[in-house]
């Protein structure tokens, strides 16, 4: 249960319907995901929200997969369930194979094992790091 | 300043150093970072720590360079400034372009927000995610 | 499912029904939501918490809503569902209109997402914020 | 140390100065914090950032000192060392007592404390705060 | 749902289920838990991670007790549902009492509050925690 | 650099002053704690916090070097460090040996691993844990 109703195409003002469109356009889907339905309550935040995400998510310097996985990444490890099931998703939709999620999680899971002994040693930086 | 002594090759005990030695030959480097040093205060995890990095940072299904950017989206997401500055440093050793990192960044710092917004939504998974 | 049983008024013992009747006299409520129920496990820490609590949200220098807000914000950016959903519940019932809520979504938002840039650059304090 | 070279107005491309000329104007300072100077590696970061932190922040159903307390909030719990400087300077500058401060770090403080000891207990949400 | 499927003995390759007859003995149990299901869709890393537990977590310097509120206080920290509810039914099963446990709560919570005023006081650490 | 001044016993009113006089006597220590300094900034915040921190870490069903363990835990796990000298330098006080305190590192790091690995799997929680 969302902290805001969920706001569908029909019942949405011009506004909204204007960035879901763009999103069905953008990512060739019928209906947008509960996400831009729960932003839908402050169309600001829609619209800011969703021209971020696709200017950033779009092919770059790096890779739409590789971004997603870094986009996992960082959900894994604030813990956030919506968005991990959203992006492994949408990795997989753009060839992520069991082998490289295997592989992602594997680092995901040292990367914040190590952070901590690090934090618990309180580890000065490297000289060469800060050069 | 560590909450622990960082122990130099000179002052190690044969284990530390047979890790020591590993770490220095499969890095090509001539010295351990300062981590290396720290965790050589229990050999154990020295060992286990090291052990895991090398054979999770090879080459695999994600090429070394995608596993750096992982790396450094987790240490950034808890906010660990020693791995920060030494991962960002192995992603430059290892090709990463400043485009590149400002796209990393760009993600990171996305994916932190979309992670606040649907944590304080509390947006339900959707239907098709969990199939 | 908690990891302990939550207890009721009836089943209370004296001290814990003590807590329980000054929550629902300070709030003016028929009965104690669940978090102080699963609380009532360890009557100290019930009575603390709820002490500090009470004593805390208080109007003081800041009004009411406003200290809502702020329990808001830590609540998702620690992604806890509970605590997001009740203290959402607690501002709405102290005045929080739909917009105020948008934009305190805007904001945890925006933090999160500019404390993760900051992280993965690592920006030195500057001169000024440290006199 | 930051993991990126600080860019100076004088080093800066058109399009940096352009965002850059406009912190200056928006703010009424001289020169811009060091947060700006490391995303001007990164333009397309600098540019949303900025205005996304330009028109989230501005006076709105919530006034500027409360976004500010909110942001504090937020960089505080992930405990981001040049966000807690930079937003508390900025909330003293639009007027917050001393007082204000210590109620806001109170009120931080227990939201902390509570979270953890839901996510300890796992307390299911009360059936009224999802209706 | 996981964001993977669960592996049973039975659909188990023969690495797999050497894994699982290991924790099934050191255990002493008939089956093995769900993260032990889910981890096997890749080998290497439900190798890696068992080993590593069962090494960490037998007696040594620290009873195994004392270890499991370790497990237990990081756990909540990070909002781990799954991994709050394992481990407190393993220290149960390792002898935690009632009383335990709710003062394990008690400092978890008080730790998490202070960690929080600290980061809002951004407190320089005291020259004698740093010889 | 603090975001408050550091208030030392001459400069303190007499309320902070019978709260540092209590650490002082509690802890049999001649001076307090920079945080202490620093919380005196609210004197209500300063003896809830002291009074919670005294109440709570006295020996109970947990002796008070597991309980500083616990604190640890937590505090590298939040990346605070500050709180990590502190009770690192308070746990070593209390008779924490270096093979402990290698242990209590190696757990709270797999511990933070399996974390994100049961958060990357989304793992379902055993029905026998919410029994």
């Amino acid at each position: 249960m969302a902290t805001v109703s969920l706001i569908d195409y029909e019942q949405a003002s011009a506004d909204v319907r204007a960035v879901f469109d763009d999103i069905k356009r953008t990512r060739k889907v019928d209906d947008v995901n509960n996400v831009w339905k729960a932003l839908a309550n402050h169309p600001a935040t829609l619209k800011r929200t969703w021209e971020s995400v696709r200017d950033i998510m779009q092919p770059g310097a790096l890779d739409p997969l590789t971004k997603e996985l870094i986009y996992i990444a960082v959900s894994v490890t604030n813990g956030c369930d919506y968005c991990t099931h959203s992006h492994t998703a949408a990795a997989v939709a753009k060839g992520m194979t069991p082998e490289q999620h295997g592989e992602l999680l594997a680092v995901i899971g040292m990367a914040n094992e190590t952070n901590a002994l690090v934090h618990g040693l309180r580890v000065p930086v490297d000289e060469q790091f800060t050069r």
